[in-house]
């Protein structure tokens, strides 16, 4: 039986994934030297479509790694001399803090049950906080910032560097990312790639960090601290042999969403939450985790299950449809949904209708 | 008009991964989840033949990363509290010692120049020197270590942990690895896959150390720290979303080559460097840039050219043949062949014919 995946990463490839794959065969992508020119000209365009479709302000630049996880630990060495803060409302987030202990900083975590966000008119953070971790959408929970938050922030604390994840939302959410220092994706996520590239954006302030504490000789790591990652960068080349399959993936697809519009991405993926969340409402065995309408994330949607999630796990893996568990405590007690570009609104009406099925 | 690559990594695919290929996307493995058994039966069934192939002695552990420039780095990370011991030959094994410096790390080296390798009769290696790093096959310069080497090193120094870099040799190095207590390498080189995957072999002296130096409050990195590589290949997982499609084609090349035998690869990787060198030896415009018969590289052949390289490798793309420039500094002044498990013989005597054909 053919399968589709509704899991929240990794997820259903994009629909156009297998045909690129055959032309990356084609051209030889898997051979060619990460020091050729063609390469390079692979490079430029992954990043130039990227920085399009995230419309990146002039001084961001994008840098590739081989894990979201990797870009949590690189951040950290390469901008936090001391301490940094963290919104924290999910296993995500606790675990950007927990990497950030592992590298001997001292961390302040706001913190929110699950399923909620902090608010972030209340917040105090102390002037010794050098850099503000916030999770745009926390793929645990599906518990998401409205985007004037992000503002917010900004505005409330001009000299501390934010970064923002944007792992399971991008380029869903609207972002402008004039608001944030860093930013960073994963691309088995709404790119619907295979795994293993992480994606980070960073501005000149993050560079400036960088330098600063290198100067002050600690160590920001080698291959992948900022400067290295930078210099390689302005050659259109990175510092190892990366996953060049991925980048080039990434620039295909980036060029099919530009094409398709990103109006057209965010009101389908509108319109197919909403059909989503109407089928949690009216369930009697689910109900929205996030209470909040304004926090309810619609692109990871997360459901309570009034029977344990495997039940209906396997019913809807029955029909060929693969959707996710709650994550971690949660993982009996939930199902999570994803809603990316690459699902279809049909797809997504035929999950919602056998979801108001169960039990019947 | 159809290439062929003898580039010395990323190189031509192995010749089934694009059957693999084909399987990866029927049975969905870029969108299963890397905490489903399915993942954990792929990490298995990879781990399980990678120590078939390397006949990994009990105790021996594989771990997968972003690069094997990664493994440089967690490999000083968790394993070099003060001072770390570097014969350096060429770029990569100089690349090594950098990145040790870059954490902070003295490093002392030891140098010959490059085509040669160290004697390792003649080394003296304090006792302060807490690990060893040996490049089995210096991809730069195709200078290539006697399998005795490192029994050699082993003898004279019990006490250091051994880092051997067999990046461009395996699996055709029949090496011990009960002589060692690391070894590493990356998938695009003899494997023959895309590139963007490390696999990170280490003992149980390894976690021993790297536990030792977290325990007297040493920061080990993070998500990639050898603790934590542990805990999750107990469960047959990695503590990031890994690259899954690079490890399920990791483990099918890997049957395939165990299917073909080991000894019938080594046997072919013989005849065909013996082809390739006899045109080197043969051509007026050619010889071989290591002069010493027994440090030759069999897996990554360097010539010295009396003409630019590019009018080598311009007059063999003419002929769909990619091969290799020389490296760094000896960009012009080298060609450098790949003699891989995926090279035919058919092919390579072709090659050689054309190599013998320039300037007539």
């Amino acid at each position: 039986m053919k399968r589709f995946f509704f899991t929240p990463g990794p997820s259903q490839l994009y629909f156009t994934v297998e045909e690129h794959l055959k032309s990356a065969l084609t051209e030889n992508v898997p051979s060619i030297s990460h020091r050729s020119a063609a390469f390079q000209e692979i490079y430029r365009h992954t990043t130039d479509l990227l920085k399009e479709l995230f419309r990146l302000p002039a001084g961001y630049h994008i840098f590739f790694t081989g894990s979201a996880t990797e870009i949590w630990e690189r951040s950290i060495q390469n901008l936090v001399e001391y301490e940094s803060c963290h919104f924290v409302n999910g296993a995500f987030s606790q675990r950007y803090a927990g990497i950030a202990e592992n590298l001997g900083r001292k961390t302040s975590v706001i913190r929110v049950s699950e399923g909620k966000v902090v608010d972030v008119e209340s917040v105090l953070i102390t002037e010794s906080c050098e850099l503000i971790a916030l999770t745009q959408n926390e793929t645990s929970t599906g518990a998401s910032h409205a985007l004037g938050d992000v503002e917010k922030i900004r505005k409330g604390f001009p000299n501390q560097l934010i970064s923002l994840d944007i792992v399971s939302c991008a380029p869903y959410s609207n972002i402008d990312y004039s608001l944030v220092d860093m930013a960073y994706l994963s691309v088995q996520k709404c790119f619907g790639l295979p795994a293993g590239l992480g994606v980070w954006i960073a501005n000149e302030r993050c560079i400036q960090k960088s330098e600063t504490l290198l100067g002050k000789g600690m160590s920001i790591g080698s291959y992948h601290s900022l400067p290295e990652l930078l210099a390689k960068s302005q050659k259109n080349q990175t510092p190892e042999t990366p996953n060049v399959l991925g980048i080039y993936l990434l620039g295909k697809v980036a060029e099919d969403m530009l094409a398709k519009g990103l109006d057209m991405i965010r009101r389908e993926i509108d319109y197919k939450a909403a059909v989503l969340y109407n089928a949690f409402e009216k369930s009697e065995f689910l109900s929205p985790f996030v209470k909040d309408p304004a926090h309810q994330s619609k692109t990871t949607l997360v459901a309570e299950v009034a029977v344990p999630s495997r039940v209906i796990l396997n019913k809807l893996a029955e029909k060929g449809m693969i959707i996710g568990s709650g994550y971690g405590p949660f993982k009996e007690r939930h199902i999570r949904i994803a809603n990316f570009p690459t699902h279809s609104k049909e797809q997504v009406e035929v999950l919602a209708d056998e979801l108001l099925m169960i039990g019947k």
